[in-house]
């Protein structure tokens, strides 16, 4: 089909300090709707308008950051065979057992260069948006939190993510759609990645540190959406990094900010769709500020120090 | 790679019948950009955010109608793929030669049993979206027309959709996004079809007479934009079908309208992504007119009976 | 001061035919809340950010349509006066005893020569919007129903409007801001008055039968809004007269829609400021349709004939 | 009439250091229309949609800052009555006469206790917004620049606010909206007024020294105008101080900028109503960050130290 192979960013799971006080963010203030716990205390949420069981899950830890990122592929063949790539390329896998997480099939994971633990799989049940799949309502976004559309995309921070982007692009068919040089005009101080006509389904940024993260992101519906968001953001007195503004790397609206366990999160809107016959947009290092942050057209030191 | 094979609608061929006129429309009231005329006197568009040269071309003519829709493709060896595929369906191809077109590459053109002309081309001329590769500016959409962001899909009539359905599913590896059924709960009437993750890329409805034009539809950004256009719409007293409202199907804002020959275009905003591992929507006869505006909550006998 | 005298639209008491459904509509599908009902069996809302303890009072009757529609006086001093000055004008006058409504204190009635109760009062028991007066919070719309930002204005259908015009001019101070003239040019088919800087707190339209109501109207903070609450009114299949769509008179954004019983009301947004140094905006008989609905530019049967 | 005496702030004269480089800022970036140039050759401009010739006066000088700010007043008579009321306070006052400034009326000059020159007038030729006043088109707003609807209001620095706020309240029928204490719990720092129903038409911060000009604001139709804003000024490089963001004070979303000669603009969307029955809000100093800059919920040093 026109869209195959890995269809998007799956689950991601996040280590928290506190179980109790990050399930109340995560719920009230974020809007998720939680769908489970499982043997291990994790706990599981979703969008209200995905229809997988999972998106989100938690897991309470002595230091915060991201366990492992996860995309969804569109058949258990597509697995296989993105699996025999990714040894064919030298990286190692490991086949996680279908059920480890709730509701979700056999999980292949593997290391990035930068540290970060990947995973692909193919099944995770589709436990509905509470619309159907006949006549189905328009869905209106009400209730006490941000409520976004969908866990969207994520940005890692690590050394060799040079390495890293050949594995997104060789192993598993991801497209480059935008870059960051540093002053010498050749190092890639950033890469934005897509796996569809997304802006980005995954970023990275090098880092001194291997295995951080820097944001996990949430799509919103509108800009106005992204006002309501810093509006029960600062109701819930949570911790904004910046915005409301507007990236001009993939041109996305944006706000960042902090779970309560400082994992920096991003509720966004917008961006433009990257088709494979586009060049990558690149900028120079002269001219990043205004890439990161299009409006203060500097970039703030938090956006490059402040990892998880 | 992950997206793949067929791209996105790539240039519609729009009978007009008064070519004057049309350009003034086109340039004045939707917003376009005119970027050639061929010597057959056809005159080509794009939005100013296309990159490739057209994504409309007009063509003088007795009466209004299209002549045909075009996908891009990611590669040339796709496009051989896709005519083989095709033919082995037992559909006849039939090969345009690079330039017929301008700045388009070779075509493969063939019929859908609805009576439709088809084309598949690789290439045409990036020429830019003027704001360039290198550091791009946020393109701020001004100006006294419509300007949508881009062509995005059409909505055609014919007798056998159900063999039009086969063609882009099995040989050009289209997904079914939504359909309705008809009053006998299995034919269906309509169906939705995406070669990519959006709602829907082309639409067909169930139709007495073949290779009629419902609508070509414009992408806007924004409710608020779609809104501007409506209002844009009566200071130029074009005639407006329905809208600003929204469908059922797709979950879209929408306004349709007619150019001056009788074409009926859209504005539209919105809509959800569609991945392949979700199942298709299904409309019954009894909330048809809800899914198809989804405000008003009944069919507008415009809809299944004004076509070109 | 120079906002003085008659303050804004106060109160409306609409007649509903059962008054079980009508609470559940004005409270589940309106969003306004409920904050007392009173020994007659009469219920009272205020939308959330409203500050005084009613706007919308609903009484079980026989019929559909409006008991009375008032108006906040800034001070008792000022109603004394405008009452001096209605009954100078030849207008009888009536007082109703503080308590009679809930909260609420003197008013002054009187009919306008259209039939139509018309009430002024200066006190109603500030209840709050829920934010306070010292360090509040911005207040996020959210919940279940449409939640307007406040009982805005009413449309009221009678034949003497010329009259009634003239009361609200001469006694009370109100501006013309918009007209529509008949055919001969010179008759007003209807008009629109402001007591403030709104383009309207009150309009009449001339019409056969006195004392009937074409819509009360609720302001919305968006044309984002505005859509939400058609997808809401869709999703409870609330009867739909038009919408969304734009007025050219007042250029305020608009959907029309009945309450169970039959009574149209109306959420709203936008509309210039008026000033009483502005002249008004006339609308000729022929661009009337445009006037009213400029996206469909004609008058729709119902918008002249259905009223309570 | 309901709405009397000081109608709204009606022009502003801003000093800039380059009258050439000004035109161009306020003619291409703010979208103003430029209406005249007078014998002392000064500037003048108009929003496209106020109807008065004039909203902004530019002189060239050595210093940037204001030279006066000036509300409209509904009558000539009006403008007498606030002479007497002010010389009855003991303000002095001056007559300029018709046709100093172009196509404006006789003005009241007086001088703040702030060291701030405001003006009173009654007469300003109506332009037009270019819709005329029969049978109007809804304007589109489209064009290179930022286009606000209105200039709106002005914040001044000066230190003695206490007086200059009783002049406001007891000369000229003002309404203290909001308040912001010192530390003390007692002291103004700031205070925003009312006119109109408007959440503010002059504010007033406390500071060192006199005569200061923190902003002039112009209104923007929708938060999505407020990002094309943000958007247009980062194209052309204008310093942007703050924002968008909201304000929790007044609660309108909010860009600070600076003009080139260093004089700061605000484009702003919002706030809500006041009417003389509501109180003032207060905010204490412990939440000033929060009311001042709702999202960063802390104060900024340009806030309270860069003036003109």
């Amino acid at each position: 089909m026109a869209m195959k192979g890995v269809l998007r960013p799956g689950h991601a799971q996040i280590r928290v300090l506190d179980m109790d006080e990050s399930v109340k963010f995560y719920t009230n203030v974020m809007g998720l709707i939680e769908t489970g716990r499982d043997g291990q205390g994790r706990v599981y949420f979703k969008t209200r308008q995905e229809r997988d069981h999972n998106s989100v899950i938690l897991r309470q830890a002595d230091r915060a950051g991201i366990d492992f990122f996860a995309f969804k592929v569109a058949t258990k063949v597509d697995m296989d065979e993105f699996e025999r790539r990714l040894k064919a390329h030298g990286v190692k896998t490991e086949r996680i057992p279908a059920g480890e997480l709730l509701e979700t099939g056999e999980r292949v994971r593997f290391m990035l260069p930068t540290g970060h633990a990947v995973e692909l799989y193919a099944e995770k049940k589709d436990v509905g948006n509470g619309m159907g799949y006949t006549d189905p309502e328009v869905d209106v976004v009400d209730g006490p939190g941000i409520r976004p559309t969908r866990m969207d995309h994520a940005l890692l921070y690590g050394g060799d993510i040079d390495g890293a982007r050949e594995i997104f692009e060789k192993c598993l068919d991801f497209h480059l759609v935008e870059r960051v040089k540093l002053e010498d005009g050749k190092t890639d101080l950033a890469v934005w990645l897509t796996c569809s006509a997304k802006a980005h389904d995954i970023a990275m940024v090098r880092h001194a540190e291997d295995g951080k993260l820097h944001h996990v992101s949430f799509q919103m519906p509108s800009w106005e959406s992204v006002l309501r968001a810093a509006d029960i953001m600062s109701i819930n007195r949570v911790s904004i990094d910046i915005g409301p503004t507007r990236h001009g790397i993939t041109q996305g609206t944006t706000i960042y900010f902090f779970d309560p366990s400082g994992n920096r999160l991003e509720t966004f809107c917008g961006g433009y769709d990257h088709y494979p016959d586009m060049h990558p947009v690149t900028w120079t290092w002269d001219e990043v500020g205004r890439g990161i942050f299009y409006h203060d057209r500097k970039l703030n030191d938090a956006f490059l120090s402040v990892v998880t």
